[in-house]
């Protein structure tokens, strides 16, 4: 959460934090290597920030009342950003057309449990990856994926794609990296998409897995692009246009994970890279 | 060359071939675990088919007579070819701007020399590698690059990124791949973009080498995106329209290795993958 600082008698407000948001992505404003310095890069000692929910206790601002709750980084709810992420990285750098087939990794995390379902909205064929029984029942059952399989039980992820695929894959939703990512190369169709979200499974590596199979990005002319919910801020009322009558008719369903407690937040946030939450990951420090 | 057959009474015609390109996608072709089946895939013991120039010998068709030079594919002669996938390369999936830093590999060839060319036309500021000094000084005295080096003699390619690109790199013009992509990645930009031409450093690998650094495409939000000569066909009127007042003006150069002699042929296609040819490779079968 952005600290915010108050003064009596000054315009400023104090708030008090209740939800907080783990994300992947924090794991690497830890990196010293990472590349692009950033202004959220975290360093010992300092305190995290992320997005997330809070009430304000005082106020010397007019626009703010005691009460009232607001989001954090001042912009976004925690909710949003997987939403926009989703959405901006699904239809913006996918360009989905339906009939496509769409294969999603980490399906029923935060970002891909929407993907699936935005990818179903239109009209694509969709698989995901998820790693237990309990989280591809998921994919099915509360998302509708068409197919969903547990990638610790396939030991040869290159043959399960094909059985899946057996045209390819025109769309895949990157969340994971490494081994995945190399059989998925080998099974893209032609002029297909990779939008790049995430690689979880490469970031809490010292030395990276590394993918063989890349020259099939020329093979395929392949089209593949990162990208973070920043990206697609400027998308936001269009993103809303879409959403909205989907969740008010409740097409759209979204699972979260909660843990209690600030002093759960950092196993929360660990438990993230072995896979130990089931939908999204949050954090409630209060409930009011 | 493609095959004509030629029956006398017939409107056929009988050609001699003159002049043959060898290019490094041919290689692929080759390849039986490639992905996508190609009409275009070569086999033991078929005639291998590429882009060239030929002569009409005899011709019952009143379109094509004695002594006219035609090229292979029915489409495009030789010189062609490199032109439109540096210029649709470089321009359409680079969106370069003026000011930007591009870095070519394999920059002496085919396409690479022409990448810089068009770079620097640009206003871009363009590095090159090559793998011998003979070629590195043709980046800068030939074809006008800002520098370049021979990155044989480079321990540590990251580190010479980083001298040459203090700033990092906005393009990078992908040809070769395997330990320099690797290296590039770490010196990308936000935003940065990776037109992936070829990667022929792991065409002849049994096991293609590891890109351990592939986080950074989502790190810096990075597009990379394969693509061949047939995606930008339709850019030809507007790519001449770029190109002919500059070839006339003799502001642009094109440097070509000839091999004599079908019987040279294999050679020449296999030096391509040690860098044996200095600028693009012809093998000439007949000078008329």
């Amino acid at each position: 959460m952005a600290q915010y600082h108050y003064s009596q008698g000054s315009s400023d407000v104090l708030l008090k934090n209740l939800y907080l948001s783990c994300d992947p992505y924090m794991r690497n404003l830890m990196n010293k290597t990472q590349g692009t310095p950033s202004p959220f890069s975290y360093t010992p000692q300092s305190v995290i920030a992320g997005f997330g929910v809070s009430k304000v206790l005082e106020s010397g601002n007019p626009d703010y009342k005691e009460g009232d709750l607001v989001w954090g980084f001042s912009k976004w709810e925690e909710y949003s950003m997987p939403g926009i992420t989703a959405y901006g990285g699904f239809f913006e750098l996918g360009t989905p057309k339906k009939g496509e087939n769409v294969f999603v990794s980490a399906a029923s995390g935060a970002v891909g449990q929407l993907v699936g379902q935005f990818a179903k909205l239109h009209g694509c064929y969709v698989i995901g990856s998820a790693g237990s029984k309990e989280k591809v029942d998921m994919l099915k059952n509360k998302f509708g994926f068409d197919e969903g399989f547990n990638y610790k039980e396939e030991p040869d992820l290159n043959a399960t794609l094909k059985r899946y695929f057996p045209e390819g894959i025109d769309i895949y939703f990157e969340n994971v990296g490494g081994k995945t990512l190399d059989a998925v190369l080998l099974n893209m169709r032609v002029h297909g998409r990779i939008p790049a979200c995430g690689m979880i499974s490469q970031y809490n590596l010292t030395q990276p897995e590394g993918v063989t199979n890349l020259a099939h990005i020329i093979y395929k002319r392949i089209r593949m692009e990162g990208f973070n919910s920043a990206d697609f801020f400027h998308l936001y009322p269009k993103f809303l246009e879409f959403v909205l009558p989907h969740i008010r008719e409740e097409k759209i369903v979204y699972v979260e994970d909660i843990a209690e407690g600030l002093e759960n937040g950092p196993a929360a946030l660990v438990g993230l890279f072995s896979g130990r939450n089931v939908g999204k990951q949050v954090l409630v420090v209060a409930r009011e």
